[in-house]
């Protein structure tokens, strides 16, 4: 069961100052920054609001390390914007599996490392309407 | 003050066909439906998770019902997908005049009536690094 908007992924060509303008027109903080050597990236996690599973919504800002990281190759075609969208789940594992079984295609074999000890996969957009779609179980205690 | 992400717009072209893939790839409902005339889309909201403001978070899927709609052009040129992102605010005429007052570009003069009698304005895209946002309040009790 999906039970929250995790997060929505934005790429950008310059974290800091894409961070700069969440925090000078909205007011948004940052909660949370790491890199992703995996995926490729830094990023910095936004808290939005709490919800009502106990997790949070964040905006999740996205800048690529390397030229050959996805999000890099993403921004050389569409420019910035929105990037992803991710729903939180309980059981990662069960999810990936049951939309599987339905005939989404699932990108990664098994989940992988997420934003703050996370666990995640993506389903192909081709399958979801054009949204290339992630599902995450969050790390014990990380909201 | 943004509280809480209201929606994520996703733009389809088969309204109809989009609502069942999120009703049996993730089990979402739809909450509600509307024709918006002056947005020249007709609409679906998905009800995804609570928020700790008191309001929830939608999935908003948007199929144009004239060529000449902004989400027809967008989708004419992007194909399917992530459209925009909505914030939740009590004061949407008050965060939209201090955005505004920053030098984003605000696209009404006034907020207009968007999805379950919210109030509601968009900022342009190319102020907000790519990401087409909108501000929405809520009509009272519409949760």
């Amino acid at each position: 069961m999906l039970t929250r908007i995790d997060h929505i992924g934005i790429a950008c060509f310059d974290l800091d100052k894409t961070v700069e303008f969440y925090r000078a027109t909205y007011g948004f903080e940052v909660f949370h920054t790491e890199v992703n050597e995996e995926q490729g990236v830094r990023e910095a996690m936004l808290r939005v609001n709490g919800t009502d599973d106990g997790g949070a919504s964040y905006l999740q800002l996205l800048e690529p390390i390397r030229e050959d990281s996805t999000v890099a190759k993403w921004l050389a075609k569409n420019g910035e914007g929105v990037h992803h969208i991710a729903f939180g789940t309980a059981d990662v594992d069960g999810e990936a599996e049951a939309v599987r079984e339905k005939g989404v295609r699932v990108l990664y074999d098994e989940p992988r490392r997420g934003s703050m000890g996370s666990r995640i996969t993506f389903l192909h957009p081709k399958d979801c309407h054009g949204v290339l779609t992630e599902l995450v179980t969050s790390a014990p205690s990380r909201h």
